[in-house]
């Protein structure tokens, strides 16, 4: 029950696209992660999932649009809707989303983490 | 399934300990609320609550201690613990907790919001 310093998480930790425990509540995770490029396409059958950018900019593309999500934003998006997660430059996010949620969803490939870490 | 501007949000309202709805998911909402003053001391049987805020300094008094949270930072209180937040100056905090949670817990007063809008 201590409280967390966001910025101070993320300066804890440098690697891309591999999400960092930061808390847990009611079943839930919440998750740091630094994001660089294009992640994979995918979904996530029975976890709706919150990205709430802290630094830089975040593109979400859907398969029928794009979303730009900026500092201070947050979007979510529901279960069983495809997404692929777009970073130009690195940006900082932070997620809620169930614990059981991977972070791959449907698909496993080199981004698949199987056992987060907590910070 | 559209991107919130959670500063934009917080222009929208100026009434103080009042949550507003700005997003669902997973059976949790994504509350948004303004705070100053003292607030009532209660706790939550059956849900953690996740404090984050965005703007000001808001303290939150536990029977044994107190923990100052600044912006981008976060607390999560447990499920039964006691707890009072308290503000000196106005602070505007991002709240994730179930559906269910009642505002001040297991104590009703008037502070108590049994239905809260959405933003």
């Amino acid at each position: 029950m201590n409280k967390v310093n966001i910025n101070e998480k993320f300066s804890l930790f440098t690697d891309l696209w591999s999400p960092k425990i930061a808390g847990e509540l009611n079943g839930q995770h919440v998750k740091l992660v630094k994001v660089k490029g294009e992640f994979v396409w995918h979904k996530h059958d029975h976890e709706d999932e919150l990205f709430l950018v802290i630094k830089g900019v975040l593109t979400i593309e859907f398969r029928d649009r794009t979303e730009t999500i900026h500092e201070n934003e947050f979007i979510i998006v529901p279960r069983g809707v495809e997404h692929r997660p777009v970073a130009p430059d690195e940006a900082w996010v932070l997620l809620f989303e169930p614990k059981e949620t991977l972070n791959t969803g449907d698909t496993t490939g080199v981004f698949t983490k199987e056992k987060l870490d907590e910070i």
